[in-house]
């Protein structure tokens, strides 16, 4: 087995922490920024320490590959991205950019054999924090956005993220883009951002795909009174009854399976005055399960909700869905198994939030490696992964982009094209 | 009895509604505003034209007096405010100036024999919409607030109260404000602004009082963490003990007195994104009761909410309280009898929203008449109280202030000085 430089991923870890810094223990780095360009000089510096040229594609994505022995093979790609929510965290993302990096330094430093090309890979606005939607350079790649659309999305300020992209310096040749015909696989390592992990004692996560979700927005209807003057039976206040709503939704929705995960993230109340009986009330509902039955049957309870509650008029729309992702299962199985061989502690997870790696799937094999966040906190400056913890899964990284290198044949099935 | 004129009301209700009008039938006319200048400016050509002089003292209230036959007699003032809330309607307010001028204009027109001075008044922001709080200049004149406090009190756009009060010109002596040693009694008509009196089918609500109330900002704090990523059972959801919060409430106050009124009309959630479990929720309760002892229940209700609901802490404060404001007794039995005598069905009522006359009332004595308002609309568009039932209203008021006029000696106690 290999095994990489425990101190250099501390190190890296810790440099990567100052751009963005908020003072807190965190980082705010939105794609793009002042930081997050202080960020990709860093991914610069230290590649061409190694020799390792980098290129970018029209959409900022940075690659940058260590050659293999082998003649016009495949690429192997290990991405992941470097920018933050606001007020996030030192790890989400930026870990599996620095796994990329550790697992090409160790491959440089230590000469390991190996036949096929290995490229490190920075997506660009994985967040989506100023410039939405999340995942959009990999969306654009698979044919899921529009890049002219993307071009034009705006930040809170008003600045496009085409402006952004042009401001930058990083953007490149479409030719460079991740392609099903020059590469074989991708990789990425991220933290769970859940407490299973922790709470199972498990080392190592290996990741069968993303699950599905729907997103709804529900709504209540009433009227608009003066709160010292109507009466409660006179009322039509719909924020008792978006009260009634979410724990309409909770009792049904805790009868279905235990591994569902249901969220009302969102709620917005008009108009939101002390005195004043509310009108209007909207909420999100996000549910999220790898079985499609089990998201048929939250839709079910939502199409169950009374029409009427407390008087108040009850809707719902379907915001968007995504189905779930399944990653390669020869990829899973690799991962697992240099996991047990590295004598790791490990289990199969599946990824509840979303990541480039689920887009990529559908252009190439794929597949992730989970570590595990302290407490199961993320998009948070508590957000935390020991070194130790963080080392453990980039190993398992190192040791499948091997295995994957020497065994490629038994997985890659090249595109019709 | 005495009798105003129906197409006047009419005509002052819709030339008043043209100040700050909206375009779909209602008015946004915020206190010492371009459009609030435009109504003040009809008061005074309208009063004007009746030969009466208006003076202003150093907030900007207007008083038009017609004098009395009697020597050196206190006045009899008839008031409410011209300034409206965002998006509010034709009535709130400005129903009781043009009572207060019509009463005025009758006596003139109508050459009604009369000893005391009759004042129409116009207290300057009342509904505190731009310059927070509501009442205040009624509450600087009867002590409650400072004036200079008040003149720092900014608009969401950064201007004081003080400069508005400057630019618009209308600021005039302190020696003018409404004062216990040359006024006798204030009278304030009013749209109930609720559905009581529609309900029960009565034209005149004697308006005994101005109810007592707590403000409550209540809390839930638990932990922000992805949404799908956290199993259900990890989770501290801090908007679901927020909608348990407010169930448990509603359970323990439906218990208590039924003419008991309390609203929860604002709630925050934060972060309030729908991938993140909300961590902090903080929302009001707005409680109102003639009674303490009911108001007291409140309290005891909110006091027992448990200190965890859903694994989130649960905190509570009391934002401010007021005590029930008790009218003069016997010109509350005046406004009963002027009513009755007129032929109007009246019924006896508590006022559950605020008003300048409760203020007045510390400095002297003082009542108020309703006229019921269509569905209980108020502070909104749809805000509508037919010409008839104004017109019966001011009648009221026109004979009120004719008793009050004759019988004074009756009830007027002169302060201590």
């Amino acid at each position: 087995m290999f095994i990489c430089d425990k101190e250099r991923v501390k190190d890296k870890i810790e440099t990567f922490a100052q751009f963005g810094a908020a003072g807190r223990g965190g980082i705010t780095r939105f794609s793009l920024s002042k930081e997050a360009i202080q960020a990709r000089n860093e991914f610069v510096k230290r590649m061409k320490a190694l020799k390792i040229k980098v290129f970018t594609d029209d959409l900022a994505n940075m690659y940058a590959t260590v050659p293999g022995s082998g003649p016009a093979l495949p690429g192997i790609v290990m991405a992941s991205h470097l920018d933050s929510v606001r007020n996030g965290g030192n790890y989400d993302g930026v870990l599996g950019v620095i796994a990329a990096m550790e697992v090409a330094e160790t491959i440089v430093r230590d000469k390991i054999p190996h036949r096929h090309p290995v490229t490190a890979m920075v997506w660009t606005n994985e967040e989506g924090s100023l410039y939405p939607p999340a995942m959009m350079s990999s969306g654009i790649l698979c044919g899921k956005f529009e890049k002219e659309a993307m071009l034009l999305s705006k930040s809170p300020e008003g600045k496009t993220f085409g402006e952004a992209l042009e401001a930058g310096g990083f953007a490149g040749d479409p030719a460079n883009r991740l392609n099903p015909r020059d590469y074989a696989m991708m990789l990425e390592l991220h933290i769970e951002q859940g407490p299973v992990l922790e709470a199972k004692k498990k080392q190592i996560g290996v990741v069968e795909g993303v699950v599905g979700m729907v997103n709804y927005r529900i709504s209540t209807r009433g009227q608009a009174d003066h709160a010292g003057t109507t009466p409660m039976s006179y009322r039509k206040d719909a924020l008792l009854a978006a009260a009634d709503a979410i724990k309409y939704l909770h009792t049904e929705l805790d009868k279905l399976d235990k591994n569902l995960v249901y969220t009302t993230g969102e709620l917005v109340v008009h108009p939101c005055v002390h005195t004043v009986i509310p009108d209007y009330v909207e909420f999100s509902l996000d549910a999220r399960h790898r079985d499609p039955e089990v998201i048929k049957q939250v839709v079910k309870a939502i199409r169950g909700l009374p029409k009427k509650l407390d008087k108040c008029a009850v809707a719902y729309r379907e915001a968007w869905a995504r189905k779930t992702v399944l990653f390669n299962r020869d990829l899973v199985k690799m991962v697992e198994k240099q996991a047990k061989a590295l004598g790791y502690s490990s289990m199969k997870i599946y990824s509840g939030a979303g990541h480039d790696a689920q887009y990529a799937a559908e252009m190439l094999p794929t597949t992730m490696i989970f570590v595990p966040s302290k407490d199961g906190h993320s998009h948070c400056e508590e957000e935390f992964t020991p070194v130790e913890d963080a080392w453990r899964g980039i190993n398992v990284a190192l040791n499948t982009v091997l295995a994957a290198d020497a065994g490629f044949t038994e997985f890659h099935r090249p595109p019709a094209d």
